[in-house]
Parts: C-alpha cells; sequence; structure tokens
C-alpha cells in the first residue's frame, strides 16, 4: 500500500500506446515463405494501391518508410536542392523535433513562419518570394504544414485547399506532414483527399495511428521528386522485409480501422477537454483532434506529473500536452481529470 | 498445368525470409500497455543489457536502429567531421550497397582498399595515413570491416584482432559492420567479443539474423562518437515505439536463438556448397558463413533464374550467390542444385 | 547633353567602390620571387602578427580568406557538428544573403532571433537553450552577431561585452562577423578588441574596408574550432598565393590606413544623413557607421535609381540603403542629396 | 658567408611564382571609379566574352572562382544530386588535393578509376554504369578529367574526343579541370576548344598561369548545371569585386599572353627533363606540359631539398616533383640541375 504508484505514460504521445490489434494481425498474416524483398512484393503493391485509392490518387508513387521523421526527411530533401528555402511553420515538427535532420540531408535552409498553433496565413508566403533569382539568397521551393497540427488543430477543407492553391500559384510545392492525417481526416469527417487539399506529397503517419511502426509517402506529382527513392535508401529507410510496413497498411486502411482509431482517439480528447473547462482550467488551444494542451502552472504541472508523464513543448510556456489514441480508456480520462483536479487543488 | 513455375525468393537473400517465430513472439509479449517511447522503457534497457553482456562490453552504450543501413550510417556519421576519410574493403556494403548515405550524412569520404573477398591487409592502412595532417587532403579517422564480409567470408579470431590493434596503431577508429555478424560467430565458434576484436563500434544485425527487422549498434568507446544519439534521430532512426525493435533482441538473445539461426543457415550454405563443387562448378568465393558464391556462364544464370531469383553482384563478373537464412531447407538446398545442374546441362 | 546620365554606383555598396591605394600598393610590393605558397610565407606571417596585436589575441590563430561569405561559413561550420543550431539575428548576413552557405556547408541548422536592427537582446539567448540534451532538437552551440550590423548599427563596447559573456555563461560560443568592423571601431573610438567583446571568433573584413578582395578570421579560441583550416580548404578558400590577401591585411593594418578608411566612410554617411533629415526625410534605423537607410516611397525610389543604384534590403518595406566607402566624395554625397530632393519633389 | 642558402620555391609550385605583368596591369588598369559589384560590370561581360570566343563556345555561360579547388566545386556540386556518383582518376586533384570539398558541397560520392598518370581508358566508363536504376548504388552523373593532368601528362586531341564521346554515349556528363589547361593547350598547339574536346563543363586555371588568383568556369551546356551560380555564392565563391578577376583573364586572353606564359613555362619543364635524363635519373613520368617528374631516392631527395622545396606527392613512391611557371628562368633550371647532380652524387 505504500508503494509508490507508477507514472502513466497513457497521455504521454500516441506514441507510448502499444500496437492496434489490426495492424498486429496483418504481421502475422504476412510472415509466411520468402518473398521479394525491398518492396517488390505483392503485399506491398497492394498496400500502395490501397493508399493511391484512399486519397484519390490513382497516379502517385507511394513509400514506406519506419517513421514520420523519415518521411519526412524524404520527401523534403527530394524536392530541394541545398539553395533552395523549405518553409514551414514555427510550431512544425520537422523545425523543432527532428533535430536538423531535414535540414543536414537536403542541405537547403529551413525556415519557419509565424501561425496560429500550426495554421499558416497563406498570405505570409507572399512575403517570402520577392528575392526569387536573387542569387544571394536561398530559394523559396516548398512548404510544408500540418495536418492536424502538432498543436492539436485540424484544417479545414477550405483553409488548406486555399492554402496549397495559393503556394501552387506561388510556384512553391506543398508536403503535408500527416503524422496526424488519420485524425484529422476522423475530425473532419471529410473524403480523405479534402483533408490534404492539393498538396504534392503526403506523409500518412501509421505509427500514431496505431501501427508498431510505418509511415507512407503519397508522391503525388513525382515529377517533382525526382530520386526519392534513393533518399529513402540514403537514410536506410527501405526496409528489406517491406512487407511487415506495408501489410499493417493495407489491414488497417481496408476496413476503415485507421479511421475508427482515430475518432476514438479524437473523442476521448473531446473528452478529455471538456473535463478540463469544467474544472475552470484553460485550454491553451483549441481541442480540434486527438492533442489537449492545457495551461497549467509550474507547481500544477509537477503534480500532474506524479501521476502521468506529460510534456509540455515549451518551457517557457504553461502549456501542457495530453495525448489520446486508439488504446485510451474513458478510465485513463477520469484519471487524468482527477490527477488534474488535485494539482489544482494544490495550487490553490 | 502449363502454368509457368514461380520464381522462388529462397536464395535471393537472408531477408526476404520471413520473420523467425522466437522475434514474432517477442513482438507479441510486448504489446502490453502504454510505456514511454524512444527508448525509455524496460524492455529496451534490458535488451540493451543483453546485447554488452553478449559481446562482454559493460560499458558500451547500446542503440536500435530499424536498418542495417541506417545503423552503418549512424556509427561512420557519428565517427567523423566532413575533412575525415573512412576506409572501406572495395566490396563493402556501405560502399556499394547503400547508395551514398554514409558520404551524404557525414560529409567526408569513403575510400575503396583492394580487399580479399572484403578481407583487407592490415599493411593496406599505412598507406592511407601519409598524408595526416595535410589540410589539402582529407584525413583518415575509421575504417569499416564487415564480419561476415559481403562476399560470405569471416574474418578469423586473430585475423581481425590484428587488423583492429593494427588500425589503433595508427590512430584509427574501426567499425563493425555485422549485418551478418551472427553468422560469422556461429562459423568460429568462439565467443562474440572474439568475432569483433577490439572493434570501437559494432553494428549487429538482427534483420538478416530472422527479426522483421531491427539492427543494434554496440558503441565500445562513446566517446569518439559524441552525438550518436543525435544522428539517429536526424535520420528518422529513432523508434517511437522502441519495444518492437528491442523486444526481437532481448528474446533472440537470451536463449541463443540468434546464434542458432545463424548456424543454421551457415549449414545450408555449406550443404548447397558441397553439392555446386559436386556438379563441378567452380565457387568463385570459399563459403564460410550463409552466402554461396558460384562462377555461372550468362546462360547459366538465365537458365537457375527460371526458377530462383539469385543476386550477380557484379555484372562484369560470372558470381551468382545463393543466400541462406533460418528459414532454408534442405528441399529449398535440392531444388536449387537441380536448378543448377539442369542449367550446367543446358550450357555444355 | 540629351545624353541619359549614367547611373551611378557610388551608394550601391562599399564592394562597389574601387580598391584603396595602401592595397593596391602592398600588393605590388608583394610581387617579388617565389615563395612558399598556401600561407607559409613571411609576408602572411607578419600579417597574422599584426592581426593578432590589433586585436591584442596573441595566443589566437589567424586564417585569411577572399571573400567574407567564406570566412562567415568557416567560422561556423568548425564551430559546429550537424545536429547543433547556429543562432542569429533576424537581418543576418549569414541568413539572408548568403544563399543557405553556412548551412549547406555546416549542415547546422540556423536560427533568427528577433533583434533591434541587429542589436540582439541577451536575454532572448536564454529561451533557446531550453532544449539541451534533449534529442528530438537542434542543440544550440554557437551564436554569431555582426559588428557594424548589417542596417548599419553599431554594438556598443558595454552592450557586445555583455552579450558575449552571456552567451558564455549559456555556453554558447559567439561569433563576430565582422565585415564592417573597422566602420565599428571607427565609429566607436576604442581598441579594436573592446569592439567585439570577448567573442571566440571574429572575422574581419578586409574587402568592404578597400581590399581588392580578402577577409581574415581570427581564432582567440582555437580549441573550439578544430579543423577550420580544413574547412578553409573544403571550399576552396585556402589561396595558393597567400601573399596577396595577406599583403593587403599587413599594410591597411600597419600605419591605421584601415581605420582612417573607415572613419571617412562613416563621415561621410554621417554628412549624407544629416542632409537626408534636413530634407525632411526618415531615417529607417539610425546611422552609426557608413550605412544610411531612408524611407523612400517606391516613386521616390524609382526616381532615385535614374542617377543612383540603391539597394531596398526589404521589398516589403520602404528602406533604401545608401552605402559610404573609403572613396565617397563629398561631390557623392550631395548628388545623392540633390537626387533626393527631386524625388521628394516628384512625390510631393 | 656562413650564412645558411636560403631554400629556394623556384620549382615547388606554379603557384609560388609571382604574377605576370599583364595580370597586375590589368587589375591597375581596372581599379577606376565604382562599378556595380558580383559580376554585373562591364569588364567581366568583356571577359566573358572573350573566354567564350576562346573556347569556340558562344552559347556557354562563364562565371569567375578565386581558385581552381572552388571552380571544381562549383562544377561538380552544380551537376550531382547527393545520389550520384562523381568519376574521377586515381590521380585528381579533386580526389586528393581538395580535402573532400567536392563530396562535402555535393553531397555525392567521389570514386577514382585506374589511370595511366590520369590518363584514363574510356573503356573503364562501362564498368561503372552497370547499376543505373538501382536504388542501392550511386548513380554515376559526371565524370572529371585534368588538361594536363596532375602527372604532368597532355590529353591528346583525338583521345580527349573520344573519351568525351563516349562519356556522353554514356550517358555521363564531362567536367574538364583545366587548372593548367593553358600548358596542355601551348603543348599541343591546337586551338584551344580542341584541347577540352566536347567537355560539358571547363574550369580554366588563371592562378597557375600567372594571376594572382583566378579560374573562370566555362558552362558549355549550362541545362545540366542548373543552379550553379547558387553554389558559387553557397562557397563564397562570387567575388564582389568582381573586376579584380575578370580584367585578369580578360587582359591575359587578350593578346595570347596567357599561352605565352604557358608556353614558356613548357619550355622550361622540356630543358630540365632533358638535362634530368642527361644526368641518368629516370623520369617517372612523360614530361608533356610544365611539371618534371623524377624517381630519386629518399637520401637524394633531402639532398635537393637543401635547396629546393619540392613536392613528392605519393610519400610511398620515390618521384619528386619540379613544376615551372612562366616566371622560371634558365638559371632556375641550370640551378636544379646542379643540385639534382650533386644528390646523384652523395647517393653514389
Amino acid at each position: 500500500m505504500d508503494r509508490v504508484p507508477a507514472v502513466s505514460s497513457a497521455f504521454a504521445s500516441d506514441n507510448a500506446a502499444p500496437a492496434h490489434p489490426k495492424a498486429l494481425e496483418a504481421i502475422l498474416a504476412a510472415n509466411h515463405g520468402t518473398i521479394p524483398s525491398y518492396g517488390s512484393d505483392p503485399i506491398t503493391q497492394r498496400a500502395a494501391d490501397r493508399i493511391k485509392e484512399t486519397f484519390a490518387s490513382p497516379a502517385a508513387d507511394v513509400l514506406f518508410t519506419f517513421t514520420g521523421t523519415g518521411a519526412n526527411i524524404i520527401a523534403l530533401a527530394s524536392a530541394v536542392r541545398p539553395w533552395h528555402e523549405i518553409l514551414c511553420s514555427d510550431v512544425a515538427h520537422a523545425l523543432l523535433d527532428e533535430a536538423g535532420g531535414p535540414v543536414l540531408v537536403s542541405g537547403a535552409s529551413l525556415l519557419a513562419l509565424p501561425s496560429d498553433d500550426g495554421i499558416i496565413d497563406p498570405a505570409l508566403l507572399d512575403r517570402r518570394i520577392t528575392r526569387r533569382g536573387d542569387v544571394h539568397h536561398s530559394q523559396p521551393r516548398i512548404v510544408t504544414i500540418t495536418q492536424s497540427t502538432e498543436n492539436g488543430r485540424v484544417w479545414q477543407p477550405d483553409a488548406i485547399a486555399e492554402f496549397v492553391d495559393h503556394a501552387h500559384d506561388l510556384d512553391l510545392l506543398v508536403h503535408v506532414d500527416g503524422a496526424r492525417v488519420a485524425n484529422a481526416i476522423a475530425a473532419l469527417g471529410v473524403p480523405p483527399a479534402q483533408a490534404v487539399g492539393d498538396a504534392d506529397i503526403v506523409t500518412i503517419g501509421g505509427t500514431k495511428n496505431g501501427m508498431l511502426f510505418g509511415d507512407a509517402i503519397l508522391v503525388r506529382r513525382p515529377e517533382h521528386f525526382t530520386g526519392i527513392e534513393f533518399v529513402q535508401k540514403q537514410i536506410g529507410h527501405l526496409a528489406s522485409k517491406h512487407r511487415y510496413v506495408s501489410a499493417q497498411f493495407d489491414a488497417m486502411l481496408a476496413d476503415g480501422a485507421w479511421l475508427r482509431a482515430a475518432a476514438h482517439a479524437n473523442a476521448m480528447a473531446a473528452r478529455l477537454s471538456a473535463g478540463i473547462t469544467s474544472l475552470g482550467l484553460h485550454l491553451s488551444s483549441p481541442t480540434e483532434a486527438n492533442e489537449v494542451f492545457v495551461d497549467l502552472p509550474f507547481e500544477a504541472l509537477t503534480a500532474v506529473r506524479e501521476h502521468f508523464a506529460v510534456h509540455a513543448p515549451d518551457p517557457h510556456k504553461p502549456a501542457v500536452r495530453f495525448v489520446c489514441s486508439w488504446a485510451t480508456t474513458d478510465d485513463d480520462v477520469d484519471a487524468a481529470l482527477r490527477a488534474l483536479s488535485e494539482a489544482q487543488d494544490r495550487i490553490i
């Protein structure tokens, strides 16, 4: 009874969750016999076709990677040469949480634009293209946005369509970092293609959606990403036993499990978010997908952390993040609300 | 009945094989509850400890990656700065089969030394260090060797010990690419540490040994690989759901399954090799681990390829490669020998 | 008489000016006989000693480069590994006018901090070091500031001393981009060392000061810039005929010509600045060195450009730049003021 | 009288020589008034036109750099993406004497082909293109050859034409490193265009030819070197005061001074070479341009070095290099022969 209660990882990230049963079953089902490696196998072909169909992109190419960071690097590095500039939001994963990988592998510069929780005003792009052709300055070439964003926001279909179209008007390519695109699609309730606009390349997160590992890259305009398969190899993301990545995608997408998993995570986040508001706490960002951000004074954060590992993305801001996954339960949410309530009592 | 017989991938590579039951069981066993991501979990801790113990390296650090290419890049790139030179053999995977990834990520030059099927004469290193301190020339910093080699040869314990010591005498670090180190250890029948000499860093292949995916890096002299964990992140090889990599290592090493799997592959290769010799064909490299290289005229190769996908590493040489895995059966070997015999008949 | 008057480059930049007579004389004087190349010559030795003495840095190393961009790249790239972050101001030359060279050559990320015309509040550094040791994030390693700044401002000795000390307290190295450091020193009237604080590395501009070409790098803490001479070679800035770079530095520093040249440029800028204010125009930045920034509506800019090539650094801001050099004359200033006055008339 | 005689740099390299009077005069003549920087000036335009005319390449682009290493890096890096392979000879300057700069800046791999003193058998290229389209392997894209070679050999017009044509047949671009192309042209006595075949890009050495500094890049097929002007900027080789580079080229080419300078250097080398043969010493490479390579036992080398700084390119070979320049005199040659004769006496 005296034992210190273990700290739960339930809300630390959606990647702290176990693998979804569908993903595991798919791996077991794929584990028969020798088959060609490096993606030249029928399971991978089927998974690629399914992704293209799901995103209404019949002419696209599909690549599979192990991680979202890998997928982002491959997508961005294949689009640019070292004198190009990659634009992103000021909270972009590619900027803040990939240890400079996209810059190292591409050689190009990465420039942050101000944003509203990751939602970028398309008019800001106009300011960035004024030095086109000026040999002294990096040349903007691609802009990466995240759906749903790192702060748990969802680009509305109209907004993302407008953003992508505006970028195209300015001769900029668009990459969508879709590490949590399933959560966005589930939240919007629209066909997947509408959730990513007319983006030229989309990374589709499997890991955070419930797979053991694995993200996909949907290359919708391959002519702008020449050599992308070489970049994939150059950073060691060309899986030899490709079937174990692709089979998970095939299975999760086949019967809509990926969107049900995402919808559950979103619902848990909505429930947590409502409870937090009821406690009188302040959400630092609106809850639109599977992440909840709440302002917590440092003392309260410390108290919460006795029970839950949680991420405070910016140590200079009081925002604390709770992430829900396919595996989050009502009990988990209730426990989190209890911990928050106790933390609140302690500081008042 | 007229149906063209399917081409088998049985000997295409050890990565065409399905996953070893132990590896799959370990994943299933690890799939419970939320746990810390990115390697801060007890399964990963246990696997790291087991690897250190297995290689008698208590003071080492252990990292896990998804692929051998990823592991090689991380090991090499963390050892060098862009004005350094990485030495390798003329058949090294890092030179020929990683699409220039080690060069791109490190910025350093990669220089091939002549070798006997990947076995490098240590005296050749002396020739490479004559321009130390010369600002016009890249500075040799690390040499990478492969155990067992890309041509299926095994460094004998004395030979690798001498090589590593000589490199150290010349102030060169040593990396062992151990994508198939289990095959070498099984072939030699020595403790794992003896199979890699006093190398400073060793990558330990899990994928080719039977795992779904996963290689490990044993950093025995961490002071020479500062920031290695950042390189791992920078190329997207820091698994969020680390347990699914590490659990496989833990299970395969725990009861010796990794060496039994390798010994089986070696035995199948020996059987195939003997059969080939009996057919009067010529081995282009001695069979010492799980790979068999046989000289085949182009017509014979074409005939064999009607039944088996096989790799001919150098299109200017007649050598054809057959790789055995934990899953290769006697029947597979017999079928291969039949195909070779038929091919032989056809050309004579 | 009807002939269209040529557009003058007098204020386009200090690098539009011809070479200072002292610089040319030094080259002629150095042009005798064969001497060792790549800097192993007595002229280079003498120039290096003079720079060290001038900046009160007896233990420093000195390198010579052809350009300021080259010098900045070499200084920054030798300080970092690819997972490091380089901090700079939002108007830094390294950020805006080197086409991403520092990023490409170093592999590291470059992050802009808000500034007052290039003067950075040291407290902003505190916000940047909160993720030290976090493997997901680039690690801040060095901050580069410019003296005098790209907007013509001068760091006061107290301010730069405080900034550098604060950076050191945070375990950050400091680079001073001194492309126009002579103008700052002349403006401040202090010993050179006081104009750069306790910076770890300083690039000293020769080109903008009046030389044909040539910048120097003063490496005050060589232990943090290991291999810097290799980076110099790797981007082709190790001059074979070193004497033609170093002789200019030796001559310009020997008798104070560099500071007299800078003081003259500053005086011309002050005169132009005063005249502009008298015209009722608004300076967009205070004039503290040899650059004058004035707000001009687009129509006025067009009118001025009939007579003078001038740079408008940010097309979204009305600021137009006039740069004075050692060669600027009173007549040049008068002509500029006339052109501005006419332009003003035209728009009113 | 007791004074130790100074060691002469007369044969250390052609870059140990002083600047040619024509080059200096051109700089003095160009030093009037303010003119546009970064190459937008009439002197640079004239020099570019003259180079294009000289090499019969009216549709080419011309860039100016400070050094040959810079020129090589810019030419090669603009031709490739990181998954490409650059081919060169086993004695190439780009391989051995640029500290890995081309690899760092391009991200691509550099692969050495065996050669006869830098002359590569075109048939060797066939072996290098067998893995086209194989994602595991770097893709050969450009081959760089040197005219005259690093070992003082000259490609004959027929040989270089055949080599370039064969490379083109294999879909390889060709770069000619012409750091000493003037010596080759003078030796061959053919129009410059014949000395470089149908190469796609040529770097033209000014520095070794007698200029203070400066090399040019003749981009004959600009469509294959997109963005080359950005690479030039990214490594700090876009001279602000461009006229001081271009004026030298304009003047040296205008009246044939560049070829007279080269012819003189070649003649001095021929005289030295003949004298060496008369002494009974063995030339390690035939003397075809301005470099003489002689086999000298270590003791003899030591004796020669009491009088002359000379380069022994490969410490494992006895070859010692003597380089003649526009400034080498008959007396220099006689003194070298005396020193060699004495050295010879001492060892016999």
